[in-house]
């Protein structure tokens, strides 16, 4: 019940498994009370994220483990980022690896069902914490390095993006790329950012204005993702490679990091209100509702 | 008598038989009177665009069939302008392919005949022209697809760059590239920018500086063109590429394609004076004019 | 007793013979007086620059020739500035080709001689060498040709990068990139800028935050280097390529080059006074000169 789905069925019939999957957990998912962010836990560790922090080496793995595949809900969002930032103001932390513990996704991306029928002040709250996850990742005085052990459009993409280095499983089934046209969205002006200051200008035109989905050696090649691995050595590969990181004397890598990234980070920074209202005022209209609404139908009947 | 020539006769023997070609027509077409603009047709069908709009599918076929060698005039420029606008206006025209009636070339580029012993005031216009040209390609609402059926120098490559996909014929005999500096002139920063936001910073410095024509699959190589075909199936690729792009709900597509091009159209449109100015002033320095006049003499030696 | 040299131990056993060497010259170096400005000549060929200028062809041949490895001192810098100024103010000369005399190296880049245990005001007197070799060769009017004969990193790398075109040797020993990090020490601004106008912001981000070292032919990949060549024929290939170069009217390249470069050139030059400071506050501190005065005594001891 994810924005890739639709892009997902028409493009990749090899997905037909995962997808079958999806609806059905979607389903369960849309009876779901809303996530009521004040009941949360602030532990490390709630039911939907398990983090392994390793004290000898510095580096933490963060397992997503909300299923069916790890929607970037309001709720989900924010355990994501109260985990991240206590990792950062552990000094002893130094590399965090993210990666999933559901089967074959890595990410679906933003929940859907966190835009739909909702008001706008619960809109508004959800891009806040969109906002939120992407300032966190992308401007981490950690080393970050996702570990891709599955699908991720959209959102999943965005997410991956804001890493350091990015190891995909090398799985034809898979698929990564900010999809949102497809669904009759448009990936906002900071998305698009971190794409270009990923692949570049001209992929990133293609990708945003096609939706595109790339399999992992497509990813690869255009530069989307850094590395292909077999399926059962993406976590064990961003262990190793996380020591090549580790070599590295945190204080001029962070400041390194901060000189390539800040120019990106500012610009939302500067505009966060603007862009909250900016898709509020989208995602609130009735066309686009209404498209969300028959995707929802689609999922069901599908289901059904 | 195009700009590119001089570059082609140098770099591309194997051109030669397009070149008796061109130096042919191009004196024809010196003494061909000057363009009224004021009694063009404003039918989007003039002599020299041929528009062929498939209601159905909602997808146009734009032919330039200016002889020999669809030159950008300011004539022609206002045909090609005139016509982009009707079907810009026209909402069931959602895809434009562009390509050549003329055998061997796609357009030559800018008709040095429009700079050439011309009065100030016609210098400008003329670039009034170009710029409009370039505005509203790059900005076009509809899905644009170049098909480059020939050789694409100078203008004629700024024309494909303004689209949203390049198909290329694999002819090694053609070629594609900004070549202005190898005729003593400069490209101007919104030529530049257009070709950063396609092949990236260091491949526009090194083309631009040396004025460099890519063979089909050199430009392929360096992301100059998206796809290389048999000279035979460049229009039908195209459009069979255009369902691809249609399969995209347009209003999403249309944003996120201004969100990707609307910097560069804004600083050319915040300085098209300026810019008119600087041309004027660059083209009509007698030691430009008389390398042009040089340039133009030679072509009739050749022909004669 | 380079930058460059802890990670080259680390990550190039083959260089370990070209370390020997580098870091018993170095020795010597370190007892070297204090590099006395007022005192150079201002001959363009000084002891460790010689300058070979073929009045015909308009190309001259920039040699390094400080021993052992071309570390770019303030001494060294401020001769290759001399010399620099002279090539551009003589309008008979059209090209520059930049090379090492020196076995194996090409520049082993900043001399950490002039920022360590040094005061801040002969520190602030070298990083102004520094600012003023790049602006120099990053804005030359000239085409400037970096026949890379060996191992270029740090501020070795840096050079080469301000040129129009690199040509490298094609052995698997030598080695090219930014490294600073691996020293604890950051890439400044306009360097960073300088490599994203070569290959981009993505590859950059990696190379700075890894303070990565490239072989010739991963060089080449990324597009650090624009051709590989056999060692011995880097300096002839540098000329012939020259001659394509010469090729194009100087007055139309020259606008081209800096309408590239202005923006980039632009940004350090509005700012050289703060840059100044942000690299004498960060040299001066106590851990960095600390981690370079270990850096230093580790090479003594290796030489011992």
């Amino acid at each position: 019940m994810k924005m890739a789905l639709r892009a997902c069925l028409r493009t990749k019939p090899g997905l037909t498994a995962l997808l079958s999957q999806l609806s059905c957990s979607g389903h369960a998912a849309a009876r779901r009370a809303p996530a009521l962010v004040a009941q949360r836990s602030s532990s490390s560790t709630s039911q939907k994220i398990k983090v392994d922090f390793d004290q000898s080496s510095g580096v933490a793995v963060m397992h997503m483990q909300s299923p069916p595949v790890n929607s970037l809900s309001l709720e989900f969002l924010t355990d994501v980022c109260i985990a991240l930032e206590k990792l950062e103001m552990d000094k002893s932390c130094r590399g965090l690896v993210v990666t999933s513990s559901q089967p074959k996704v890595f990410s679906a991306g933003l929940d859907i069902l966190d835009m739909y029928g909702k008001s706008p002040e619960h809109c508004a709250e959800f891009w806040k914490a969109v906002q939120e996850m992407w300032l966190k990742f992308y401007g981490s005085n950690m080393i970050t390095i996702a570990a891709v052990n599955g699908s991720s459009p959209a959102g999943g993409c965005l997410l991956s993006m804001t890493c350091d280095y990015r190891i995909m499983a090398d799985n034809p089934r898979y698929s990564i790329g900010l999809n949102e046209t497809k669904l009759g969205i448009v990936a906002p002006f900071w998305f698009k950012d971190t794409m270009v200051n990923t692949v570049g200008h001209r992929a990133t035109e293609m990708a945003l204005q096609l939706g595109l989905l790339y399999s992992p050696a497509e990813a690869l090649k255009i530069g989307l993702v850094d590395q292909l691995v077999h399926e059962d050595q993406v976590l064990t590969t961003a262990t190793e490679t996380m020591t090549k990181w580790l070599a590295i004397p945190d204080h001029a890598r962070q400041l390194t990091k901060s000189m390539m990234r800040k120019p990106t980070i500012d610009k939302l920074a500067a505009n966060r209100e603007a862009d909250v209202n900016n898709f509020v005022k989208f995602i609130t209209k009735d066309s686009i509702q209404k498209s969300l609404g028959m995707y929802l139908e689609m999922l069901k009947r599908r289901k059904a």
